[in-house]
């Protein structure tokens, strides 16, 4: 039996520790900006969703498709939870918090769950039947994702910076425009 | 005088113990896939390149600028160097490499310029007159953008298992469409 769960369990636990290196004690200069200039998030917004994701949503749906099937869809995720609660944390302590939650869960998950419950399945309020592994899976590409947009809003905190080698950064042009390739 | 070297080589100190905490000992399972399906680069690629800007772009460039100003463009950096020199080292091999050269060039660095040497100029050979302080600003996000393009790959290597989950993984839509929004 191949080792589904600890493949994705090997990606989630690293994501704490490469925050930290990434973030703590970096100077403000690199950290207030955000993705993108219309409606984007700052790192600290970022790493604030993914606390959400650790109090609301992961393990809250694995218990629910272990607990109902298909029969009670997940509770809806609430993607702007962050933005309150949060106001008041520094960037530092949010990381440190979201450490502490990722590593209670995925002492949780193990409690929870098998290679045998995989293809158990669930109800997402939009999105229909999904399978616990589709849900392991989303868990770990949404860490990639979600740091990969703090890596483009520090990027972008020195867009002003990098003069004519702009036109060689992709990770700037596409701030400004999504389809940008770089020279 | 703000410490504009600092802030750089805060950053620049923090990559190598990232791609450690990312890479070092994943299952090939994650680390396999290029950042885009067409021409793209599998992180194996990616930390070649880096270790090819740090043999012979960004201290050579550098050095350039105080030596010659710009009356001598830099020599042209070739991005694909790595393809036959890496092709024979493990990923993990590529970390350390990396490690070691991005130490020792931030040591070089701080042996040869300061603050005062930042308005100093240099000839790109494409993009014409440069100054130092867009080549260290340029340094540190070409590691943001290209650890980036490593999040992509890994991203895209369960792209499948997602299922329906993909519509809100903007960093797997880009892979396949590069201005979709995810949902």
């Amino acid at each position: 039996m191949s080792d589904f769960v600890g493949e994705m369990t090997g990606l989630l636990r690293r994501t704490p520790e490469l925050l930290r290196t990434l973030l703590v004690g970096l100077p403000e200069s690199w950290t207030d900006t955000t993705d993108v200039p219309a409606n984007g998030w700052r790192p600290h917004d970022v790493v604030g969703h993914l606390i959400t994701g650790e109090l609301t949503d992961w393990i809250d749906r694995t218990e629910r498709i272990l607990e109902s099937g298909t029969t009670v869809p997940f509770d809806k995720f609430d993607r702007f939870a962050h933005a309150d609660r949060d106001a008041g944390a520094t960037l530092d302590e949010l990381v440190e918090h979201f450490a502490r939650l990722r590593a209670e869960n995925l002492a949780r998950l193990e409690e929870l769950i098998t290679e045998g419950d995989l293809d158990r399945r669930g109800m997402h309020p939009s999105l229909g039947e999904v399978t616990l592994r589709e849900l392991l899976a989303t868990w770990a590409v949404h860490d990639l994702d979600h740091v990969s947009q703090i890596f483009a809003g520090m990027a972008g905190s020195h867009d002003a910076e990098v003069g004519p080698w702009k036109v060689y950064l992709g990770i700037l042009l596409r701030r400004d425009d999504p389809s940008a390739v770089a020279g």
